[in-house]
């Protein structure tokens, strides 16, 4: 599965500038300390963006450098120029990634339902299951133990990882990327009560609670499924669960990473990024190209406008304005947040100097 | 798979008011923007509960609307109307729902042990592995991919959705749901070591450390099951670990949502709701009708009484009496937190109104 | 399947002092109502560490006391006596852990490519897929539906449980333990725009905004694996990402319970706990024998010295030095947290007390 690629070609495509012997064979990228002087089957090149990691690189071996630095001081046969270092990290990875192993072709043990439809080219693995009426586009890559239900239908280029679960009626663009695990389409968690529940109650009451009754819970089903645009990414065990009558929906360019809940008919705009345990409650719309940081938490039924970024665990439970940079528990904005925390460290000592001042106060009021 | 009824007969099952021509044929729910003018073939009934949704009808169709709304207005042929709307969501849900496909049967792939027993009518489907002395109940369907282990027992009418794992040991009773990816019967997390551990000294010390040492971890086993009342759903990737001497418990009639965790010897009452990420450290004891919202976190070995409510996020450290309405980190009232809150925010200013005070009376002691 | 022992053995193996009839059988460990005269089949040993719990022992049993209590007020047969409780658990509930049932040899069904290696007494369960060039130590044992990626290596005496997914090029040492649902090695969350990101933005200007534009995320792959030291236990569902070009480290001796979520390049040390639904973001460090109570957070790109010790949802924004005891959010010493916990319930109050206070200088002031 080795790939290789002349160093002159790779920075070519990554639109960098090469220095030194173009012709030499790049295997992989690795850090500086793994590399070993480039031979004739080539060898692996380093990311080395500043003197501190170079320095640690073999000579004879090939480094991606920072504008600026010197091949010569680390003795490189070869070194490509990084203009924007993160930019070009992702040119780099991608391609030397060999993704998991799925063989072409529908794998014997796979069960397909005859009224499915999966284009000539995809590639199915061992002992998945895929429901009547779905639709699989070109290109598909779908790993083991992968299950799709009943009409869901995926685009061009997908690549589901093993495990993962797609239940009926979701539909997906172009290359959706589904973690291990991951699981789109479970029932959304919709309960009633015949008569007015407590929460209702505290809703209503703002936390007061008259007569306490036992209740049992009856379910809504979820109708609706779920929506997924383009080039979705999806983490490992997370769940995004189905709409009650209409779907869930994800917008085109949104990443979302392990283990984040989306609730039933939560929508979700495009290009922004849901980071690890991430929870939207049910019926909560988050705007475009927002930015929720780990352990973030989203109330149901609020709007996070366009262009939102909050910070780790920061825990919304009132809509946000378009554009806000918020922390918290309760949510407020960061800098707000920061002053905060500032004045909550010298609390301690506030109310030290409060009961002084008040006996002051008391010593001048008597002597007054 | 489309299922149809009349709107009559919908509104006698939902217990619910029909206006109209109750001969229509009503194929499922959706949004009003979604209706088509009801032919022969009937068509989608949409949920208007008032005017500005309604506005979105085609003239011709179906609705639900709630009471004083007038179907006229927006040219329907026939109506519901809706005495509490979301307890008539559950109904009319519940009879749309065509939930996830498993055919009838026992598929040709499923492993199932010869000493385990199966109900005559249960669904099992492709890839099922059924564990030594198993039994599972009348009228359940098992979907692909997942697992039960050695002995347990599973009642009427359960659904397991594709790829749930249930280990050994686990007794669940009537009406189980169970999400994709949820992991009922994970082996507690429970380590000790040979001398006092640092968690042990500081427990003692209230935070206080003397020597650190190295030290290793070694493993309490779960010797205990998982015990689930009827009536449990249980939310995609959820985790329930075994108890270690003793089974972890979970009434009848509480939910479970996905991302949940519940540590070795947890006890739930019945009738609770436990909201996406909520998570139940080892021992701790939940009452009945408890609700926890998304997020949520409770402490190892710790009560919580019947019918507490916690809002978004709530960190709770110690025991809650039974009733309480509780919010924030750490938890507590929410009507202090609500107060809290509000003086946090105004907590950068008091620091200044506090310094500018002391200023005048250091100003008024000079003078006096 | 039920395991018998003479209670004289079990003591002896506990390294504990025996009392009575050492020649009973034991055939498992429950609580003392659980209890039954012990017969000749031998009977359960029961934990009553405390004569509040030893009231409830049937006569005629067999218990584990502590010191200094006496077997004869309760009618026991036999009694081991416990030294430190939680040690002698451990001793206890290994020598009656049954665990997953997985039959010896490679299940007919597993799917196993040939260039694997797999010892020849490690037992295979049904539909278990495994990559090629992987290498399976011996005495592993290999629950249903696993599936195991292209050259990834398991040491000695592994136990995976039903459904855990190991990616390609991991690589683990002697005695994993993985929870059913568990992912190792999915992709890392690491996006990158072509100009600079908000998030970017807002890291140099501390939250400030200038200009908001449209952007797409580009995907940083991950070609880096993950690997694991021996004797580490990975919890249900939990998920540990690959690294970007170097490997996602986890020593030897660490325990990582369900639904925990460690990012992309993290490194983590020797002995660690990290309890249920803790996230650590991308690149940060954890030192050895850290323990992280249940939902705690650390940001990305930070480090957490030898022996931190954090409570239950503390969130951790900046390096922590070792041996510190930490809690809250954000993340500050615990007796501060303490302190400013109680200031903080005060709160309200010093708002009045300010706002009087005020007043009375207004006064004073103004008389002056």
């Amino acid at each position: 599965m080795t790939k290789s690629v002349t160093v002159g070609d790779l920075a070519r495509a990554l639109d960098a500038r090469c220095w030194g012997d173009e012709t030499l064979k790049v295997t992989g990228a690795a850090e500086p300390a793994a590399t070993e002087p480039a031979g004739a089957e080539g060898g692996i090149i380093a990311l080395a963006m500043a003197d501190k990691y170079a320095r640690a690189l073999k000579p004879g071996s090939m480094a991606i450098l920072a504008e600026g630095m010197q091949p010569e001081n680390y003795g490189l046969k070869a070194a490509i120029f990084a203009p924007r270092p993160r930019v070009l990290m992702a040119g780099l990875t991608r391609e030397f990634d060999t993704g998991p192993d799925i063989a072409p072709g529908i794998h014997g043990s796979a069960i397909i339902d005859p009224s499915a439809s999966v284009a000539g080219d995809a590639a199915i693995g061992p002992f998945v299951v895929i429901g009547a009426d779905v639709r699989i586009g070109a290109g598909a890559r779908i790993g083991a133990h992968v299950s799709i239900g009943r009409g869901s239908v995926i685009g061009e280029q997908a690549l589901i990882h093993p495990g993962a679960r797609i239940a009926h009626g979701v539909r997906a663009g172009d290359r959706l990327i589904l973690q291990s695990g991951a699981v789109i389409g479970g029932d959304g968690f919709s309960f009633v009560t015949p008569e007015e529940s407590g929460i209702e109650e505290i809703r209503r009451t703002l936390g007061a609670r008259e007569g306490i009754k036992a209740q049992h819970w009856t379910r809504i089903h979820s109708l609706g499924g779920v929506d997924l645009g383009d080039d979705v990414e999806i983490g490992a065990n997370a769940t995004i669960d189905r709409g009650t009558i209409r779907a869930t929906t994800v917008g085109s360019g949104t990443k979302i990473d392990n283990l984040v809940q989306l609730g039933h008919n939560v929508v979700v705009g495009q290009d922004c990024l849901l980071c690890g345990h991430v929870g939207i409650a049910g019926s909560s719309r988050i705007g475009n190209r927002v930015v929720l940081a780990g352990q973030c938490g989203v109330s149901d039924n609020i709007e996070i406008g366009d262009d939102v970024i909050a910070g780790g665990a920061t825990k919304i439970f009132s809509r946000v304005p378009a554009g806000r940079v918020i922390l918290g528990h309760p949510a407020v904005k960061m800098d707000t947040q920061m002053e905060i925390q500032k004045a909550m460290r010298r609390l301690p000592r506030f109310a030290q100097q409060l009961a002084k001042l008040q006996e002051t106060v008391t010593r001048l009021l008597e002597k007054g």
